[in-house]
């Protein structure tokens, strides 16, 4: 390749960088950054395919770092290729309302694909992106049109190597011959405990080999630029695996502690970065100091990469001609925007239809609605016969070799693998053109907790369909009844939580997770059939809350979510006939929308002067916020056919009507019952 | 070894038995215990040493069932090898209250060893129970006195494989050279999406290989009882390595639907099961039917078993004249108490004494009782200088020949592998000598959410050290704050959730944990100093709640946890000062612990009269089943320094004291307010 001082110039300015921005911050991560500057740099500069001006270009390579806690790499990269990152943002390293946070956050910072740091997140996003290129590419490039061509590259640590969820996207990277991703394990020989000869002694080319990955053993990353460029050509090389290549690197290149856990995750001392500078050619005086020549040849790669997106966009004009409804397809999808009409297509039912389980109501909508947004692609982590996540006739996406699908398939078998289900549906949400969903039992969503928090945090379209959501799937017991689940979510920022309680309701919920472009959803669904509900409409139902059976006289307002609101229905009767009590009863599908209504709107559903009681079997913490009393189960469930552990448990009319008469009774004296809705003040949100 | 007729017909009734139990439940999983028949029989006839009359004979070999959908095999097991269970038992599979529960369950059932169900789950026990033998043998063994010498066995299925908390746990295990344990993996090529072909495709012997696993492969674990009962033998040969035996077998063995998905999940057919039995030699109108020559075997067994532990028993008389100490300590541990007089250990502050982070107190806590409580196991996920869960002079549990420990270390460097660490220590805490803890961020014990709620369910004492328990985290940011963690767990049934606010608090959280034998802790800890609290004792603190600063006029009750505690007693002076506004201060550190004291006391915290606010830096859900309003953050924190990042948010004196401004105000007029102690009705818990 010819590598001249120029690219040592560079690959030492983003390790200067680096040091001069933890040292500032007197906090952050040097050790990677000053490790990885030279495949950084090689891959950058010399292979990556972007344009700076347009960080949203479709086609442009991906980069995802992994090990997040080394953003300043990315953040000096991102700088001195032209992604409009100052040198005053790198000064802001790790201050309150930078675009320099402590990890990379895709949605403040232009350039981050995605957003990192909880180890082994980054190589799942990764899988994801590079499935999405591939069903992407599969459909829509045609010949003379190979539109979507783009490879997504991967740094990663040991760290992620030793989370589990690394190991989960990586068999399936390896079942799919992803020959489009190409990973780059820092190996370093250092975590924060010291050596990883303390604990992570695993033979990991082995063990990637064992995956179908292609493995590549680069022996000098911190000077062998040539070898670091053969590396990654020969990864693009192999188009029916992905590749990993385990680069030898010292941690913290250059600095006195260089090759020690001292240079982790602490900034350099003052003296360790003069003599780093004096030894790079740098003036120790300066901070923040960027050659000229390192900017002239960055200058080279940003004009490259604008030329780049220039041609493609010339192709994709020509596209358009001969092939206009996938251009317009394909432009509508990179606007987020859902075909006009599609929701005409959702499913709606009245009082006189059947009971259905609302797990078998949303294969109903996906059914419905997969031919108009052929950007949705499901899947399921080896559940799909309970959870019903495939609709009829859909193709697996799998490699044509395996004879079981193809790259064109919007089926993915994701094996049990809930947790990289999940960081790989925030890759496959990043790439643009699909919407991911994917199905579990909501037990094993809390598996996935960890890829859910950044789906909220980075703000991604995802749709978890889970199925199974309470005691109500009774046999499989304790060990798979959610109790904690829906709080847990509930309390999570930007996270919708659906739990419908009919047909019209998960209509509605799929109609709002759909619509929703910056927020993840879980779709809480029953194993068990479900009645629908006198008022429920799809109208109602996006609301969040609503009522369901009004009584201006009632005594007590009874809400509740999914399978239990129809009980609440029948505990109406039981109230009327046997205490002579009048109910109303409100179904509450997701607190989240509901809290964004209006505050009229939401004192109608939830009114000053009787009180409330709240119907759930599962924890009662959150309900206390809507009800003034709650019923629910605090301690886990049972194993045995549904309907004797809801009676074990009293969720039945007369089990519900014991505690409303209760809620009247304790209330009664108070005058001027306000509602829970009403606050002293405004939460921070 | 000679395994002749009866030895099959064993096989054969376990097989019948599973058919029968899943077809009277109408549900359950008659697949694995089919297929695993063969090497079930080898394994608990021919191998394992166990008492059924004393299931907790402490150096029984373990027996793990990682794929615990098939625990049908294990209750069949445990029926005829005399544990107790009846053929009513068996009858009553999956029913309410029974104690053979849809997946085992380690509380009801006698000889379930740890709860299953949860893929993954299982292997990761094992390897904690692996450790804890390997760590007590090296503790108390003796020359002459080989007291400790179980194995532990466990199997696995696919669906484990795939999960990636199994590969961390496996990983780690290799490391630690487990030679006493050893896994079967059941390769019956069927998940329930079908065949693993179609996401499961990596290579399993070389992926553990590459852990630093001896692997065995049987080819026909359908008949080859010889073959199983060799490869079991060879692998306890192996002393340096855990062993995989990977056995090809045949699911649903005997079943016209053997070797499909469809015998997986769901009970055989009458007439399948008809030509089963026919087949194997059965009456088919009978059913729950066991040949007498089965439990002429099986008795043999059990016999053999009582006298093994006889045998132990004589020897650890003898242990007990030589080792007086060792036996004592031993004998103490056993019985779950902790020394005598060990609590006066914990150290006590006073508010004079300086700050000091509550990360930092619970590292003074470890080292002051480390010595008297020996059985004090801990650990941490590659994150021991930030969660500083090593106390001095600690030993690293490690394979001798590594040089940097040995078996008899007592802390355990777990690597980037919370889930694993969670899984793993609800297996040390199984065995029965030993109480683990172990250390991550709390934002990452969400990662281990699946083992967690395990050691609650089963209820096991184990102690996650959560440090950075939130935005106090500060540089880090977003992707490392905790703002739904807390509200998580505290809604999981019996998992105390601790959040310290000062010394004192931090060694009552520590008593209450230590003394709970069947509770599993969080202890939310702070990076950042927090000062000695006027009020706080012991005493106090160990209820979970209590006042830190009396005021019988005050106007207003704040109510917080942790780190917020001391800036609410400054908000105290500040009201004072300029609003004319008398506050009382409670400190929360633990709401499950203080919702089990008397209402009385809690109302004497949280009394009726004045209205309360809470104060806390995350998701007010659950806060309002304290307080009638909430101060809190409902979305993600921000990367800066800390103290920047609490005033951006407000949790500072002045914004406190606005809201408990706004909180009086709006309360003024509520006549005879009503504490949220005070409630309509019990909750089930």
């Amino acid at each position: 390749m010819g590598f001249t001082d120029v690219d040592q110039l560079t690959v030492n300015t983003i390790r200067v960088l680096a040091a001069d921005a933890t040292a500032r911050a007197n906090s952050g991560h040097p050790g990677a950054p000053m490790g990885m500057a030279p495949v950084a740099q090689v891959l950058w500069n010399n292979i990556m395919r972007f344009n700076p001006k347009n960080p949203h270009w479709v086609n442009r390579d991906r980069f995802v770092l992994s090990n997040g806690h080394g953003c300043m790499l990315q953040y000096a990269l991102l700088h001195l290729y032209g992604f409009g990152l100052t040198i005053d943002d790198l000064k802001a390293f790790r201050s309150v309302d930078s675009i320099t946070p402590g990890h990379p956050e895709s949605h403040d910072t232009p350039g981050i694909e995605v957003t990192t740091g909880p180890l082994g997140q980054g190589i799942c996003n990764a899988v994801g992106l590079a499935i999405a290129q591939a069903h992407t590419a599969a459909t829509f490039n045609r010949d003379g049109f190979d539109l979507f061509n783009n490879y997504t590259y991967c740094f990663l640590g040991d760290g992620c190597l030793m989370e589990g969820v690394s190991s989960e996207a990586s068999s399936l990277a390896g079942h799919l011959q992803l020959g489009n991703l190409i990973a780059v394990y820092d190996d370093n020989h250092i975590s924060i405990d010291g050596d990883t000869n303390c604990a992570f002694t695993e033979d990991v080319v082995k063990r990637y080999e064992a995956y179908g990955w292609h493995v590549i053993v680069v022996a000098d990353g911190d000077h062998n630029l040539e070898g670091i460029y053969s590396a990654i050509k020969e990864a693009q090389s192999v188009k029916d695996k992905p590749t990993l290549i385990k680069l030898r690197t010292i941690i913290g290149f250059g600095s006195l502690q260089q090759g020690t856990h001292g240079v982790h995750g602490s900034p350099l001392k003052a003296d360790d970065i003069k003599q780093l500078k004096e030894k790079f050619g740098f003036n120790p005086d300066e901070s923040f100091a960027v050659p000229q020549a390192v900017y002239d040849l960055t200058a080279k790669k940003v004009a490259e990469g604008a030329a780049a997106e220039n041609e493609w966009n010339a192709l994709f004009a020509k596209y358009a001609e001969k092939y206009p409804a996938e251009h317009a397809d394909l432009t509508r999808r990179l606007k987020g925007d859902l075909p006009e009409g599609w929701e005409k297509k959702l499913p709606v039912y009245t009082p006189t239809d059947a009971a259905v389980a609302s797990r078998k109501l949303s294969e109903v909508v996906l059914s419905k609605i997969e031919e108009i947004i052929p950007e949705l692609i499901g899947g399921s982590a080896d559940l799909t016969s309970s959870n019903l996540t495939r609709w009829k006739g859909a193709v697996d996406f799998q490699p044509p070799s395996t004879g079981l699908g193809d790259y064109s398939g919007r089926y993915i078998r994701y094996g049990v693998r809930e947790h990289g289900m999940g960081a790989i549906m925030n890759g496959l949400a990043a790439y643009g053109t699909q919407i991911p969903y994917g199905g579990t039992f909501l037990n094993f969503v809390s598996y996935g907790a960890g890829a859910v928090r950044l789906s909220a945090l980075s703000r991604v379209r995802v749709i978890w369909v889970a199925t199974h959501d309470s005691i109500g799937l009774g046999e499989d017991g304790p060990t798979h009844q959610p109790i904690e689940t829906l709080a847990h979510f509930r309390a999570l920022p930007n996270c919708m939580v659906w739990r419908p309680a009919d047909g019209n309701e998960t209509s509605a919920a799929y109609y709002v997770a759909l619509t929703s472009k910056h927020t993840p959803s879980i779709m809480a669904l029953s194993r068990q059939n479900l009645p629908q509900l006198e008022n429920s409409t799809i109208e109602h139902a996006i609301k969040g809350g609503y009522v369901v059976h009004e009584d201006k006289s009632a005594n007590i307002t009874l809400v509740s979510t999914g399978s239990e609101v129809g009980i609440c229905v029948e505990a109406v009767k039981y109230l009327a006939e046997n205490h002579n009590v009048k109910a109303r009863v409100v179904s509450l599908p997701c607190f989240e929308v509901f809290d964004a209504q209006p505050k009229e709107y939401r004192l109608s559903v939830l009114p000053d002067g009787i009180p409330s009681l709240s119907v759930e079997v599962m924890s009662t913490m959150g309900w206390e916020r809507y009800t003034h009393e709650q019923f629910g189960l605090n301690r886990f469930g049972a194993s045995g056919p549904y309907k004797d552990v809801y009676k074990k448990f009293e969720f039945t009319p007369e089990g519900i009507s014991k505690r409303a008469v209760a809620t009247i009774d304790y209330w009664k004296d108070v005058p001027n019952i306000r509602s829970p809705i009403n606050r002293a003040f405004q939460q921070l949100i």
